[in-house]
This record gives C-alpha cells, structure tokens and sequence, in this order.
C-alpha cells in the first residue's frame, strides 16, 4: 500500500509521516495531497479561539473527551504558539493531555507559527485535509484571538467558539481582535471565577448590539477544569453543524474554504518565487541596493521583483 | 505645499492624513511614498512584543515619557490588537496615553490587524516610513508577541526589546512564540510582583543555554506602573543603538528592511490579483468548482490560478 492508501486506511503513522513531509517541504507530498484530496470533505471544522490564559486548551480537552464518549474520531490541529498541545512537555508539566495519548481515535498536531514556507492559513488548510482523509470526523483548530492570520484560519472552521475568561479584560480584547465578529458560540470559561457575571454580561450587551448581524451567537459558561457546562457546549456545536446541513451553509463554508486553499496555494507559489529572485537575481539585488541608498523608491524595485518572478513563471518556472 | 512636503517639514495632520490614503487603498498614496523615500532612513525603530497582560503597554507609555525628556521625537505603532494603544477609548479607561495626546512630538499609530490588503507586515513598514519621513526619531513598534506576522514584522526593528511578567507561564510562552530568539533586551515588567526572580532566573537560564547564539540579551527588570528600572531600559536600549552603529551593523539591518519592504510590495501585488482573477476569471471559478466536487485536486486549481496572475501581469496589469 502506498502512503495515501494507508492513510485512507486510517493508519496514524502514516498520516503523521505526511505531515512530517509537508513541514519539511517535501516535493513527494504534493502528490499525495491530490490523491487524498477525492476522500475528503467529510470532517466538520470546529475553530476554538481565544487569549493566553482563558482555559482554552483544558476546554478543548474536555471537548475531545466529549466527542469521543460520542464515538467520533477527533483530530486537534494547534495553531496556538502558547498553547501546551503545540509541545509544552519540553518544559515539564504542562500537557494535559496525557490521557489521550494512547487513544488512536485522537490525533493532536501542533504547527509552529514561525517561518511557514507559503503561511500558516496554507499549513493549516493541509494538515485538516490529511486529518480529513484519514477519517476524523471532528477537527478542533485551536488559535490564540489575535493575529490576522490566525483569525482568518478560525474564521474558515464551520462552528467558531470563542472562548474568553473573567477579568484581565478578556473580554475587551475579544472585540479588538475582531473575534467577536466571526463567533458562532462564545464561551466564559473560568464560569466559577469572580467576576463571570460581568464579562457574560460584557458579551450579552456586545452581542445585542451588533444584533443587525447575521450571526447571534449564544453565550455559554463553562468550568473546563471540572467539565462543567461542556454537554451544553457540544450539544450547541453540533446543533449548529446540523442547521448548517439543512439551511444549505455546510456547502457555502466548505466551497469558501475550497476557494482559499487554492488562493492560499497560489500565493504559497508567488512567495516561494519572490524569495528566490531576490536571493538570486542580481538586477534585483542592485536595485535593492538603489532603494536602500535613496536613489530609488521601494516602489521601482518591487515592480521589477515582480517582473522578473512573472517572467521565471512563464518560462515554466514554479513551486 | 503639497502632502509629501507638509509632511517633510512635521505636519502632523499631513501624516495623518497619507496614512489614512494608505488605509483605504488610495491610489494616490504611492506617489506620495516614493516622493517621502528619499528623506527616509534616520529614524531608529524599537519593537516592543510580549503576551497580553504584561504591562507593555505601560512600559512603552513609560518609554515615550523618557525619550521625550532626551527631547527626542518618538512615533509609536501599534500593531498589537489589545493594545490600549489601538482604540481602547472606546470601551473607557484603558488609555493610558491621554498625557501625550496633546505633544506634537509624539505621534500614535494602531493597525488593524484583520483584512489589510497586502498584510501585516508592508502596512507597518509604510506607517513606519511616514513616521521616519515626518522627522519621528524613535519609532516604537508593539506587537503581541504571538503569530508568524508579528514575529517578523518586531524581528525588523533595529532593537528588539521582549516583555515578560512574573507567573502565568509567560516565560514559557516567550520561549515557545520563537521570541527569545530575536530578543536584543528582555525585561521583566511588574518586577515587584512575585515570582519576579523565578521569571528572571529562568530567562536568564533560557539565555546561557542559547549562549552559542549572536545575541546575547540582558534581562532587566521594570515596574513600568511606577516607572522604576524604565531609565535603565531606555540607556541599554541607547547602548544597543551606538553599538550597532560602530559595528556596522545598523546598515546591515536597515538593508534587511529594504528588502522586507520590497518583497512585501511584491507579494501584495500578487495577493491583490490573486484575489481580482479569484473574482473575476470564470475558468477559475470553474476549477475551483470541480476541487470542491473532488473532480480536481487543489494543487490543479492553483496552476490555473497562478497562471492566470501571471497572465495578467505580463499584460501590462498589476497593483
């Protein structure tokens, strides 16, 4: 059996080992992307986003307990640089996820936020498609509310959550980082901390008043640590997946995601290229050179930058 | 006098103004960009990152006070979206800024970090060329100290200084956002906190165990609420700045820039038609279709995507 066949078979280790190949740009990935491609399209997206501190990853913890106790397959991609599924055990005590380390029908990937060839949005994207084939039903999307990146990567998952904790101004912080904006579900986890009312008050308010809105997400409190309210989490989550399915808007959010892949996988070629003409073109570098001294303005190198990427491109040139 | 002129000789309104040109995607700002860049290139840049709830925000209202007491003029840009700096005033009283608002010699800036045409990354660099044009010696640049955007954009500063306070793990998910790597200072805010010497000694535990690396950053401690330890940081800061320029290094760095800001104009360009064919081009629209119906694999859309960019560029189009 070849790669993509073992991974349509449900095995871990070979799903792992394509993700590997895709962190390492490996050109004999790309293949098997195509030929898992025809199986996928039958997980649901479920972003959960929110600030360092807010319980997140012991929410989503919780929730991937749920979903097993319902028998799905559940995969967990980390876009979160802060949170402890994206390697913490190197610093000791902080995974806790131990419990589910051993269970095949979890599968957790973390993915660095640093120096992606061809982004983070285009690394995600990839890794819930091998997840997808590989059969989990469920993929939580795990980012930290800021960055525009990461808010565009939540913002592409069928049901968003977002997760915010009393106090620290949490709540504040969602509606800078537009979170609030791209949230089907808003969580106050923390729920038996001083100060809850407040900030599901503080979102309550938020909410009505963006109520001309198409989304009118429900508030809910949570107690991650002690599983409390996390049924009525689930329960939300797929309630809204199912309307989802029948009001038609499964297809509309699977066809837009389809459609930033591919933008995203084209501008993963045009960076890749950019990066090479400027580190080997020598008309580029002196014109560079005529920027930096003043003689020129940025403005003139970066149309001939873009030139010269635009003429290694008709020559056959590419990814 | 026209823009380019009024903000050559310090019209703060004029500096306002180009930004707002460049916010809404006016054509009519790149003229003026190109006609600021020559009298570019003087000002220093400090980024400043770190995790909510640090007090760097504090710190850099602390950091403003003192370089305007060395009478120099200090422009910040806040790419951070918690930041007060951003347009907390909204939501009451968490802008600490209000005793600058009324000295020309220091100018705010915050970017929206969702849905920037051209990203993050070449919208800073053009707030930051404006600020540098308008006479702004000091230009601090605040991230969160989270997401590949944010990395980058800090990592371009001439001097980078990182932000942790005591507890939360934030010493850890300074270790984890890649930051320590980039860092040129690393200051331990809220020092009369405890817990402030555990964080200390860890940071500085984190620093000899990367000793083979060329940046080796003093850990300095601040209460940026009282101001204590803000003269020190502002000395190794100034320090740090002389150093690069006896070495030779400030060139070096500037270059760099350049060259960040050329590749950004370029991929913005590509971004931008990516996004005009994605809209427009029916055979496009047709391939992304048949992804969606798993007739095709992404990578097939993507080719015709990008071919159709390049198609489009070498017909006299573009940004």
């Amino acid at each position: 059996m070849d790669l993509a066949e073992r991974i349509l078979a449900g095995d871990v280790r070979a799903a792992a080992r394509l993700m590997r190949m895709l962190d390492d740009g490996d050109a004999r990935a790309a293949a098997v992307m195509s030929a898992l491609h025809p199986r996928t399209g039958r997980a649901r997206i479920v972003g959960v986003t929110g600030s360092p501190g807010t319980g997140k990853s012991t929410l989503i913890d919780a929730l991937i307990a749920a979903f097993r106790s319902a028998d799905r397959r559940v995969g967990v991609v980390a876009v979160d640089p802060t949170s402890p599924f994206t390697g913490g055990a190197i610093l000791g005590d902080r995974v806790r996820m131990q419990r589910h380390a051993t269970d095949a029908g979890v599968f957790i990937r973390s993915l660095a936020t640093r120096g992606r060839l061809g982004g983070l949005s285009a690394s995600t994207g990839e890794v819930v498609s091998v997840l997808d084939a590989a059969g989990y039903e469920r993929i939580v999307v795990e980012t930290v509310g800021v960055g525009q990146d990461e808010v565009e990567i939540v913002g592409q998952a069928d049901v968003v959550v977002v997760v915010v904790s009393p106090g620290q101004g949490d709540e504040v912080q969602a509606h800078k980082a537009g979170v609030l904006e791209i949230a089907d579900v808003l969580v106050v986890n923390k729920a038996d901390v001083a100060g809850a009312d407040r900030t599901a008050r503080d979102l309550h308010l938020a909410v009505d008043l963006a109520a001309a809105r198409a989304k009118h997400p429900k508030v809910l409190r949570t107690v991650a640590s002690t599983g409390e309210g996390v049924p009525g989490l689930v329960a939300e989550v797929e309630r809204l997946l199912a309307e989802m399915d029948r009001e038609g808007r499964s297809a509309e959010v699977a066809r837009a995601r389809t459609e930033a892949v591919v933008a995203d996988m084209a501008a993963a070629a045009f960076a890749a290229r950019i990066r090479e003409v400027m580190a080997s073109d020598p008309a580029v570098r002196d014109a560079v050179d005529r920027v930096h001294r003043r003689e020129a303005a940025p403005r003139d190198a970066a149309d001939l930058l873009a030139g010269r990427v635009v003429a290694a491109g008709t020559h056959g040139g590419g990814q």
